[in-house]
This record gives C-alpha cells, sequence and structure tokens, in this order.
C-alpha cells in the first residue's frame, strides 16, 4: 500500500535494528484518514471472505480495527490484556509474550461476543513474532469460530511471525512489509 | 441521544448500585453502526466549537474517539496508561485515580501531540468521578493548549463528575445522563 509506505518513509522513525516508532499517525496520535485508506485496503483484500467479526487486542489496534469494520458492516471485538474486574470469570483467555517488554500478559475475551458462527478477521497494528496473533488465534479456537485471516498494518518481514502463522495455515495480508531495518533507516519488500 | 438511551435499556447490565456494564456494543465488544450515530452526535454539539484534535484515553475511549473524528476531520490523540518503554521521557503526565479499580495510574502524552495552538475536544465513554477527565485536562494545562469541552458517551448524573468539571469552567456534553441505577435497572434525566 504505497499511501501507507510513505507515511512511514516520512514519519516513522528507525530505532536501533527492530523498533520502528509510528505514534505520529499510527498508534498514540493517529491519523484517522489514512485509517480509512487502511481500512478500504483490508476490505478489498478480504472482499472474497465472508466477515462477521472483526478481533484486535487493545489498546493500538482498536482504532484500526473499528474504522476498518466500517466497511465491512460488522462489530468489532477487542481482547483484553490482564484480569479485569468487570470481565468476570465467563471468558477465553490465552497468554501472550512480549518480547519488546520481556513479561506475559493474559488476555481474555468474554465468552458473549465470540460464537461459533462467526467467520473472525484478525486486525492488529504490527505483525513480528506473532505472539498476539497466536494469543487471538487460541481464543478463536476455544470459541471453535472459524478464523478467516490476518490483516496487518506493518509487517516486520524480518521476523518469523508470518511464517508461524502461514505454517499454522492461516492467510495474512500485511499493507506495509518491512524486509530489513537499522542505522536509522529501513527498506521494503 | 433516544438512539444511545434506547440501547443501553436494552443491552446494558446495571451491576449492584454502580456499575453499568455496557460490553455488549460500547466497550468489549463495539457496534461502529451505534459510535458512527454518537460520533454525528458529538459533532452536531460540538458544530460551535473549532476542534484541532481530540483526545482520549486507552483502551475504551480510542474507538469512540476515532468513529467521531472522522466528522471532525481532525487526528485523535490517546493517553496512555502506565509506563512505557516506547514513549520516552518527552512526554506531559497526570495521576489518575481510579474508583472501581482502586488503584492510581499514571497517563502519558507525547509533548510532540499537542500543541499550544491546539483546541481540542475530550472524549470518553463514561464520566462518573471526573478523575480521567480531570488528568487529561492537567495535561492540555502543560500544554498550555485549549480546552473546548468534554463529550461523553455515558455520563453518571448521581456522581460528581460534572459538578467538578462544570466549576472548573469546563462545558460537558454527554449523550446519555443516568439519574439513578440499582436494583438491575436504572432511570435517566
Amino acid at each position: 500500500m504505497e499511501l501507507l509506505k510513505k507515511r512511514i518513509v516520512k514519519d516513522g522513525r528507525v530505532i536501533g535494528d527492530d523498533i520502528l516508532k509510528v505514534d505520529m499517525f499510527l498508534n498514540h496520535q493517529i491519523d484517522v484518514e489514512l485509517l480509512q485508506e487502511i481500512g478500504k485496503e483490508f476490505k478489498r483484500r478480504f472482499s472474497d471472505s465472508e466477515i462477521t467479526k472483526i478481533l484486535t487486542i487493545e489498546a493500538s489496534g482498536i482504532g484500526i480495527a473499528c474504522i476498518a469494520a466500517q466497511y465491512f458492516s460488522v462489530p468489532v471485538v477487542f481482547a483484553k490484556k490482564g484480569t479485569h474486574r468487570n470481565v468476570g470469570n465467563n471468558v477465553y483467555s490465552a497468554d501472550v509474550y512480549s518480547f519488546t517488554k520481556d513479561v506475559t500478559t493474559t488476555i481474555t475475551v468474554s465468552k458473549d461476543y465470540i460464537q461459533k458462527e462467526d467467520k473472525i478477521l484478525i486486525i492488529d497494528d504490527f505483525l513480528a513474532n506473532g505472539a498476539a496473533c497466536a494469543g487471538l488465534i487460541e481464543i478463536i479456537n476455544q470459541a471453535e469460530a472459524q478464523l478467516e485471516g490476518v490483516g496487518i498494518v506493518i509487517e516486520k518481514g524480518f521476523q518469523p511471525g508470518r511464517q508461524a502463522l502461514e505454517s499454522a495455515g492461516v492467510r495474512v495480508e500485511s499493507l506495509a512489509v518491512i524486509k530489513s531495518m537499522g542505522g536509522g533507516t529501513l527498506t521494503f519488500e
């Protein structure tokens, strides 16, 4: 997606060998017009899938998923991190290890909001090691729902997330795939 | 906003005297079409204000703010909770006490994303004691930006949030104001 790649080059910041900060437009400040184009592109790529629900994870996936959901005319469900008093015990859950923060977080989704009949599109901002996606897929499996695919805004193509997902038979659509990063710059695949 | 009130009556759940669960359509599963109507209503109510940015707080404010921002044609900035490795020290911050969880959380916004020239609309899902709003206003004040008002989806009118904000000269627009809750039911003002 050229518009997105141009924006990453213009406003993204490469830190070290594996951190790309895009909080200028994607996950702290949010350019909603860019998100609309991202949402349309997800809809175009998954136009052959019958999607009933979009699943994401708090916090930075929520805005992307909500804007995209408008083009699919489906609700969004976001997995919550940690234990929440108001969620109760009626939940599906999975553990997600964050390589960035070196902590394992439990993510939960209420059993009320994923049904066996659901055909689910996962949407998230980044794909690196695929740990967050694996957790969301575990939850979809617990609900015996159907995973239609994974839509990612920015994929770190030099990390093993895509391979892990595709080995499990999961369709992955990334709007920008980074081939390599370092020295303050990056190249796309 | 009648559509919202009807939805609260239909799908909300009153627990005890002060908890209203609306995670069926607002803050776990998200009805994006309802959010569009909510966004249009915020735009209608603040049509006389020149807004340059919408500020909210993770996680449940993000979807509401992003959908609403489309009708204002402005970016969203969301305050992050806790300390984040990727945010750095270049932040405005405030402490927010959560009555629900009985914990104090530090919220932060990068100094890069609020400018002195900004005219800011705060949007959030609930207004109860006003602690989250007070934290966001403290951040706006640190940035010397201008607060245009606060847009709330559901206000607990029997709690002191509105009074605290209005005493400080802040304009508050709530789309549904709950007068009282208890015994599994609620009444609107």
